[in-house]
């Protein structure tokens, strides 16, 4: 089809100092903070793909590896790995990096489900996605079966 | 033990306006903003249980049933289920209300751990949790599964 | 009337941690933003009561007892205590917990006057509020010397 | 006593364009984020006369006149009214304009009472304020009234 | 011409606490909130002299003369000092001061170019400016290079 | 020496929705978002470069060409273009997506200068830049008139 796209039409970066308001009382990055960074990055990357509206249906479970602190910067990086009719497959990778040392570290990594929409909020379809890369099939490859059990999930709730 | 304690000892409540400045360009609650206040009330009601810092291990999958318009007032009840040395699994719950008619929804289901640390953010013990109305005795009898799942899932990583 | 409400049909709850954003230059919760939690409730409460929009008309006085500290959390209270034509007033709680400690202190006590309006920002009626509770009676008989001291304040003004 | 201090020396001014993100559902500037406007001000005053810290004590009663809209621009004008041992009386103006008619509205008036506080939270001596326009002068006069009932409302609570 | 306007009918002053939350990880004010202020204060008080919506077409340089520290206080003045057609000059001046020891320090000074536009984007004419003190003819007259200098700049691009 | 770093070593990119929060009243990014978005990518630019704390020494001017609509992306991209002994030039792009119709434009280009500092926020010196490509090369010799006529422009202040 003629609309098909590559993953990485839809890469996205978003680089960010952690700053004193971005932080817990530990002085570290708190959960809730990484995880608004998370979807708006993934986000992005679903638009660049469809080119429409999109709206979260789901994000996977997201484990943090290392604690963020303040001072260090926050990378994260994102592409869609696979579509279905209307939904899309989004997967974000967190780099934490030490400006002083210069030590990256990945704190976390996650999938959601980004679904295109009309002004409806109605579901739309979507163009196929085509992996190019090692890494692209495997995320290609593996998440016919996070589709499945993320039906199987959302039907047992 | 003597320092049990009960669900309800941890459970916390938080209510908000949905305002333009949480919104995105669809008029409703953009996901990353929801999940800020899903972490800050699982955050609260870990520390309630363990009376100490507490960081964000990871969040399971949270499906959105229903987009949150502008407007709208969203409440998020949590409380800890399932306890285990040093980490607590906490159960958010999301309901939001449209004012003007009086409708509530649930939006969202979450499950966080969150671990007790010291000030080095190293793990410490949390007392165990007491399960007593029915609803809590049976999210503290699936937590057995859902943390070996989490064990399984970060092996694999 | 058949569309009276109880007390506890407007009762709203919000919990947050208070994070280094929140504070002043001392560590401590700022006046301000604990101000905007109070209108936050109050006006939640006033759309439950009347189901329509709300503005605020006034916040009576507010004294601050105690400082409330980087790390506590700050749980509000709020429920509508009495009601004119179109206006409500609601009562708001403020109780800071430290949360290492467990120990919970009353921090704030504040009335605000609510206006039911419609889309034109003009009054609208509102249905009558009975009171159940000792609290909430008591609360109910005093508003009206409070209704009448804010008369006389805005007559002065 | 050689450092009395005048009116005119706490004189503080903020003006502030009503973006999107400081309103309510209505499109109008929403009552929690004047009062934080409020309180930063009043503190900014304060901070002038005792060049010392200063937290809140109290604020009295607000009265909201008129909405504030989008796009209006809003601005507060404070200084110290009156001087206890360790506390000063503070007076905010709030006046909206309409960036594009030049229609200026005075839309709230409001006392507050700051306490200047050393390291530890603890009350410290302030400076006498000595009034000279008519206007400070009749703000001066009518303060000693205003903290007596300030006094009588603290010890009912 | 009938509604040519003083520069200081555009008078407007700024006046805010350096917050944790506006700081950078060296506990001063960041250079990015700063530019925010700066931009808020130079539209307002464009508005004023041009009675229409404005954006900002430029900005000249800005040095940072000294770090601005947490619990200063930041204070911004400005005003229109020189028009063309549908574009206006606005200086801004930047200072901050030692809550404590009252010390004041210019931090920075900038020039912005702010364009009168209709609800479309497109430009609109301005009223003619008239500077009256010393000041704001020395602004004045420089301000012709300076006009001179954005032109070639902004061909150079 | 061999603590030389070439251009590509501080690349950083930063993509954000313009979210309604970002807006002025005309549903545009406001200019001085954009500014802190930028000022927040040069400071990691040169953190990287120097492995240091990093001050905003100056911003040059910045020209905005074309208005940021909400619900457009905004993409910034930086990296250090010039070195003296202890101070950085950062180059700055700004690059906004039209989400829909996937239309990009380069909205701002900016140079700013940072200064590597130690805690005492006292400048130490940075490793020298070796630029590569043909924009990296034509930057750095452009870099030096730039230098200059920020020294003369200081100079006159
Ligand atoms: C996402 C949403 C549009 C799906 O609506 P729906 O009525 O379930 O629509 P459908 O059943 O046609 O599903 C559409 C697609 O979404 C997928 N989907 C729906 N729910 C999903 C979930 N929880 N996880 C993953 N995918 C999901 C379906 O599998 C389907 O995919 P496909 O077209 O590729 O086969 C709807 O649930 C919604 O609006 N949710 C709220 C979104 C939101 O506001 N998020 C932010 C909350 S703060
Ligand atoms: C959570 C953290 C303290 C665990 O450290 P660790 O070295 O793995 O410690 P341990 O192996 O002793 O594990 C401690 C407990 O956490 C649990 N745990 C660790 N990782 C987990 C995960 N991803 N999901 C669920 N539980 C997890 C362990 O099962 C163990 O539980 P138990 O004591 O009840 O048996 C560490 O991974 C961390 O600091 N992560 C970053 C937290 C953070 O900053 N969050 C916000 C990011 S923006
Ligand atoms: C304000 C505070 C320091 C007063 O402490 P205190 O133990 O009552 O001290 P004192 O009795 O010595 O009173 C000190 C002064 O404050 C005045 N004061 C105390 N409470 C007051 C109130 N509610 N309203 C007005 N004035 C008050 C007293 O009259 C006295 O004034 P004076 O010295 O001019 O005669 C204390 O109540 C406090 O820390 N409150 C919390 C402040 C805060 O954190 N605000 C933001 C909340 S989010
Ligand atoms: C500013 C803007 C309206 C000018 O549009 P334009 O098509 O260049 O219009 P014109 O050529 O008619 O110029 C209009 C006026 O702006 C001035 N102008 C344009 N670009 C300028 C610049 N970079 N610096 C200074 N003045 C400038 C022109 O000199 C002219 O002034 P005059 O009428 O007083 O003689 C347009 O560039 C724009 O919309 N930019 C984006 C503004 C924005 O959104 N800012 C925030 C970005 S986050």
């Amino acid at each position: 089809m003629e609309n098909n796209k590559f993953c990485k039409e839809s890469f996205v970066v978003k680089t960010s100092t952690v700053l004193p308001s971005d932080t817990n009382n530990h002085g570290t990055l708190f959960g809730g903070k990484l995880m608004a960074y998370i979807d708006d990055v993934a986000a992005i990357s679903a638009r660049r793909h469809a080119r429409s509206h999109v709206v979260t249906a789901s994000t996977d479970s997201v484990d943090f590896l290392h604690p963020i602190f303040e001072g260090n910067s926050v990378c994260l990086e994102s592409f869609v790995t696979y579509t279905g009719r209307t939904s899309m497959e989004v997967f974000v990778k967190v780099i934490a990096e030490d400006m002083i040392k210069g030590v990256r570290n990945v704190c976390a990594l996650s999938f959601l489900t980004m679904v295109a929409v009309d002004e409806n909020n109605r579901p739309v379809p979507v163009p196929d996605i085509v992996p190019q890369s090692e890494v692209e099939k495997m995320l290609f490859e593996s998440a016919k079966s996070r589709s499945e059990m993320r039906k199987k999930r959302k039907a047992e709730n």
